[in-house]
């Protein structure tokens, strides 16, 4: 994708450098700062932080972060050190997890002075591949936008949430790919842009949009039902951070409120997510473990009065409890289908093996 | 109710100055300000504004508004103006109009010069009726909210939306009334308070219930779905600014989606609210105007970073588009039960007929 006309990817390796360079979307969409991350400490934080987030970046910053940690040192306690740091910045995203076992299974049986560059160029694979996926999850998704009604004249109205673009994957984007792929091919579409409380992930969206010139509207999260009731909308798309075996979607918070709205209106809820995000050996989604984040993260951001004035309290009282989950589990039941680099499958075990029969046992 | 411990009215009436005082809701939690209104055009504005808000109060304070107007003139073309002036502040929230319904049918048969002592008298009975039928709001809630299972522990969850608590009203509150009757006759109670995006009138719920002390928790409104499933809510109450003669309910933005997790849960969903609230000349809610509010308060309250620090940039760019409509419509099939300072009804024609025999027509 392009930021101010300028390809680019939202991870840049400099395996030379031993480093590489995010962009560090807490700052976005105030300012675009280019971050470099040359130690696993640097990488970790990025996670933990959010600096990177989004399932598929996520895994590709860890896959990078290991190859950093093996250009520090490569014997094998700092290598399982170093995994089990990564793996450990956020529980709920399995991308982070397929992408440190695929990396561990590669590295390890090396000897050490091998591993560093064989890491190098495994976290590049699982960066391509990242590319390549998203590239096909927006040709299947185009084929099914085309055959949607549109409810109200001829643009298509399509509603997400959080931030699935090109910002939460190295490029190309997951639930935006399709989007992406529509606008380019002159399909009218305009996207409903959900703020996503509480860290405004929807911003991110707003403007990854607008670098691409996609019309699109920013709501609040609590505007998404009354939206569908007046027939604004005509799909919701959304991204995954896990997909248990049998469909259930762990996703951002609140995609499971749209996705009721969806049921409610008679309209169609997609998830757009790569092979990573299926975690064929969860069977469902009540075992995904839902990260709680820091109520403080929640506070900090009102730390202006309801006009908009900063206050010179710039946190909620301290003693006020903040409850902060930032995941939810949105039933198979609900998800009228999930689309990935294969295609398209119902949510459900049998579709998901139909699509992926390579995978064993249950 | 009570601030820092003081008895008080959130709206002090002042015949002899020809003035009322209000609390400045714009300000809260970060700042407790008391508001003169003293002319039309600030009563209006502070309508318009939301200095005062929820649908009981902003009954009350046009109530009173007329009054004030009244001592400014009293001939017929002012009262009049006055009268459409207050009716044009806000067209969501019913309580408006059938307050300053209510004081014209007193004030308008009435000579010039007798007119402002009799709306002084009329507002004054519009905000004592209020209080008192909060109070029986209240206790009926008490009895609802006795028989509830509590899914975990001995502790009642009760979640809420947007603030429909003593703020909201003259005193006593409508969804929080069954909470504090709850609170005080020592059934354990925990209130999930919902940010209420964009206007965050859950800090306002969050700060009466601290002067009240009642244990709660803010969230996220994204979060309200996934406490659902985990089992960590018992019921949802809501306030409403209109519900129709079928039992459709208009309330804040975001209304909606939670009874939509409620119903998906099998928790219930209850609307307390007063008589007033009750359109009964309108048939069903998709009839209800929904105000569309100026993207302009939603664009402002973006003014940090996602880290909370005040950014150079205090606005989204004008250019980005926000849509924000301030209201949604909840169908009365996912309306356990309406709570009026009569009692309890099903949410039908029938069940609101039943509670108020008296109201004429089909």
């Amino acid at each position: 994708m392009n930021i101010d006309g300028i390809p680019t990817r939202t991870l840049r390796a400099h395996p030379e450098r031993r480093a590489i360079d995010i962009i560090d979307q807490t700052r976005l969409p105030h300012a675009l700062h280019w971050l470099r991350v040359a130690t696993l400490a640097e990488a970790a934080h990025a996670i933990r932080a959010m600096q990177v987030r989004g399932a598929p970046l996520i895994g590709a910053t860890a896959a990078y972060g290991l190859a950093i940690a093996l250009g520090q040192r490569s014997d094998d306690a700092w290598l399982r050190e170093a995994v089990l740091t990564l793996w450990e910045t956020r529980p709920t995203a399995v991308n982070l997890h397929w992408a440190l076992t695929r990396m561990d299974r590669i590295v390890a049986p090396l000897p050490p002075a091998e591993r560093e560059a064989a890491a190098w160029q495994a976290a590049t694979q699982i960066a391509d591949e990242d590319v390549a996926q998203n590239l096909a999850i927006g040709r299947h998704g185009l084929e099914l936008l085309r055959q949607l009604p549109r409810r109200q004249g001829s643009v298509l109205n399509v509603m997400t949430h959080c931030n699935a673009g090109w910002l939460a994957t190295v490029d190309g984007g997951t639930a935006l790919a399709p989007v992406y792929a529509a606008h380019d091919a002159g399909l009218p579409v305009h996207v409903w842009v959900s703020e996503t409380r509480p860290r405004n992930q929807g911003l991110l969206t707003a403007w990854e949009l607008a670098q691409h010139g996609v019309p699109h509207t920013l709501i609040a999260d609590n505007a998404a039902g009354i939206l569908m009731r007046e027939g604004r909308v005509d799909a919701v798309i959304v991204g995954a951070d896990r997909i248990a075996a049998n469909g259930d979607v762990a996703n951002k918070v609140g995609t499971y409120l749209k996705a009721l709205a969806c049921a409610d209106n008679g309209l169609p809820f997609y998830v757009a997510a790569p092979r990573s995000t299926i975690d064929f050996d969860l069977p469902e989604g009540k075992d995904i473990e839902i990260e709680a984040r820091d109520g403080d993260e929640f506070r900090r951001v009102h730390g202006l009065d309801a006009r908009g004035v900063p206050s010179a309290l710039q946190q909620l009282p301290a003693a006020e409890a903040v409850a902060n989950p930032a995941f939810d589990v949105t039933p198979a039941r609900l998800v009228s289908a999930i689309l990935t680099e294969r295609g398209r499958c119902a949510a459900s075990h049998a579709g998901l093996r139909q699509l992926y029969p390579e995978v064993a046992g249950d």
